[in-house]
């Protein structure tokens, strides 16, 4: 497997593009992004469990419903979410992408990202969609990665290249992060295609068994937003033999998938609203794959570590204290802390207890900018990995007006 | 019932003292705090929940396995956990007690608040000790208030004064907050005292029903301490018959104590670290009383919102959003959602959707420094009230660097 160019278009087949339609006031901001596969394809998606749910959610679940898509329409800059509307807009969205690219409209995955409560209006969106279609390119992912982003400071695509039975395949994808993000067997939004033929039923599952080590691992601020979703298109271009049952074929898929979506992960987190650092707690040793993954996530969601990781600060008691109310089982007097970055490795704390170390070379780890919290609860087999951020004056501020 | 001055000394029989000792290095700021009861009293207190426990905690639950006791000591600037001698420390802490108190070390409460993981010297607690009874006074509450504080702000004290019998009592309490306030079962450390005569099993049902309601209703910031404790004395000085059954003097005692305790969470919630805000979340029409209380809760933890507070942004959205991810059973079409303050109250969601408003007095409502979020679920008879406060620029900067 390697990594290579392309992004959501890296896959045979996939043509993208982003506009400014003026859903957001900045013109040098695009707000709308298309996806389109020349073939019908595989469709699956993992959506929020938040109660409240983005009206797109609803209308792309209806139409995902017999395992095919064909095109992704996306604005960001409103939500529509908590609007008496929402559902009338976003089918008006797919009725759109139908009109104007011969999409059929129950073919559409339709998402929305941005400010909730605050009605949508479709008069942007269908002033540009002509322009949004006639855009439309296989090297376009970079513009529909732009037109996703909200407070995101960084465009997040990838891509890799595998073989499934000797055929070359390729799996790609775009994300946005940023702040709301705690996501509960989904994320924000991340669209994932693939040239891999493979039954819909065997793509859910894939998708579904992936979020659990990808995307359910990350916490920005410990707030599930209302619009998280997770799509994969799988359009079988590739020509490989489709997959239709478990085994080697699909454990590579998953494998590739599974790079995509830890990449994309990894991208999200960092660049976590005012994020100035990448966290990521790697949880040795627990006695439950649960006991693991609620470990990590405990220590990746504190505050009080968030704030200390932003002033490079060793304050490795803000790990025992959040692996303390993780709600696990685990045996404090056995667990080891080390902090790890490109600078080297330091163990802070050992059998429950602090150990001497140096302040100087810990502060030296900790000023770089993708730190590692290693705890070994020295106590089973297992492990898991989650992903923050440090929690900066910038978080603060992007929050506090947010909608302004 | 009626509010009067005193403290944690407002009850007769009590003297308290505060001196700097110098586990802190600032030499203007106290950081040891006696409290004496003239006679041995009646002694209840809940712990944190987190099983990372700081060895004040064991000590103290050994000490008051009878029942009783007759003093509080406490220290402030170093948490005495996560040390190979917390223990000893802490036993130690209650033997100069006894040797220059003259109270008995197993009638000692023992707490200490601090940095984590950091060993506890003995040495500048010994050296006080002399000083710290010699300053024992019937008025010495808030040198007592002062000498708990860590990142507090402002000291916090209040006592009330009622009826039991037609005998008048007395309840008091001196209490620390700031940051990691997000108790489960307790709170960060807060000292009650009352000349109530009462036996220590209603004393403890009394305290343990209170805290429901109280202190396990706050957050600042999500992270449960690992030194949470909440002790109540209660000496019989006022010469009320002893309660030692449920009923009216027991009510009026409760009643007194939750006036009280809700009096000291509105005072850690508005000094929460880095507060700029009180935020107070009621929530009514619950079907449950834990969907009232999981809700309000989720309200006031949520990291967007306390940042939209921050900003005097009616951002009513991630109201909504904290209610959706809360976990408890909410009909989201029926939430209306109010901001109210002494400016004057707004309605800004109504059946879980928009209304329009006037973001002009929005603003002039939430410019305040005393917040209600209002939150009628319209779906059941039962409320609650979480108290919180706003993330702001300076809890990231406490927290950035909280050791140095």
């Amino acid at each position: 497997m390697r990594f290579i160019e392309g992004g959501v278009c890296a896959a045979k087949g996939y043509k993208a593009s982003g506009v400014h339609c003026g859903i957001r006031k900045q013109t040098t901001k695009k707000d709308l992004a298309l996806i389109v596969s020349d073939k019908k394809a595989s469709a699956a998606a993992v959506y929020t469990q938040n109660l409240v749910k983005g009206a797109p959610i609803a209308v792309t679940k209806a139409n995902i419903k017999d395992g095919k898509a064909m095109a992704v329409i996306c604005n960001s800059g409103n939500a529509n979410t908590c609007n008496a509307n929402g559902i009338e807009i976003a089918e008006q969205m797919c009725e759109l992408t139908e009109k104007y690219a011969g999409i059929s409209k129950n073919d559409v995955v339709v998402a929305s990202t941005g400010v909730i409560g605050q009605p949508l209006d479709i008069e942007p969106i269908a002033s540009k969609m002509e322009d949004l279609v006639s855009e439309l390119s296989y090297n376009g992912s970079s513009n529909a990665a732009a037109a996703i982003m909200t407070t995101d400071t960084v465009k997040k695509e990838t891509a890799v290249s595998f073989e499934i039975g000797g055929v070359e395949c390729r799996i790609g994808g775009i994300a946005k992060g940023s702040g709301m993000i705690h996501p509960n067997m989904a994320t924000m939004l991340v669209f994932v295609t693939s040239d891999v033929a493979i039954s819909p039923e065997l793509l859910q599952k894939a998708l579904s068994e992936d979020v659990q080590t990808s995307f359910n691992m990350i916490s920005v601020d410990g707030d599930t937003s209302t619009n998280d979703m997770v799509t994969v298109l799988a359009n079988g271009m590739a020509g490989n033999k489709e997959i239709t049952e478990e085994g080697e074929d699909f454990e590579a898929f998953k494998k590739a998938l599974n790079t995509v979506t830890v990449y994309l992960c990894r991208k999200i987190a960092g660049d976590g609203e005012g994020a100035s650092k990448l966290l990521e707690c790697k949880v040795t040793g627990a006695k439950t794959d649960k006991a693991a993954k609620g470990s990590a996530k405990s220590v990746i969601c504190s505050s009080l570590l968030k704030a200390a990781m932003f002033g490079a600060d060793a304050n490795w008691g803000r790990v025992l204290c959040a692996l303390g109310y993780s709600g696990e089982d685990l045996d404090v007097d056995k667990i080891d802390v080390r902090f790890k970055s490109c600078k080297g490795e330091i163990l802070v704390c050992k059998d429950g207890s602090g150990v001497d170390f140096s302040e100087e070379k810990a502060k030296e780890i900790l000023l770089e900018k993708e730190i590692e919290i290693l705890v070994d609860l020295n106590d089973g087999e297992y492990s898991a990995t989650a992903w923050g951020c440090d929690l900066t004056y910038d978080y603060v501020k992007i929050n506090g007006d947010y909608r302004s």
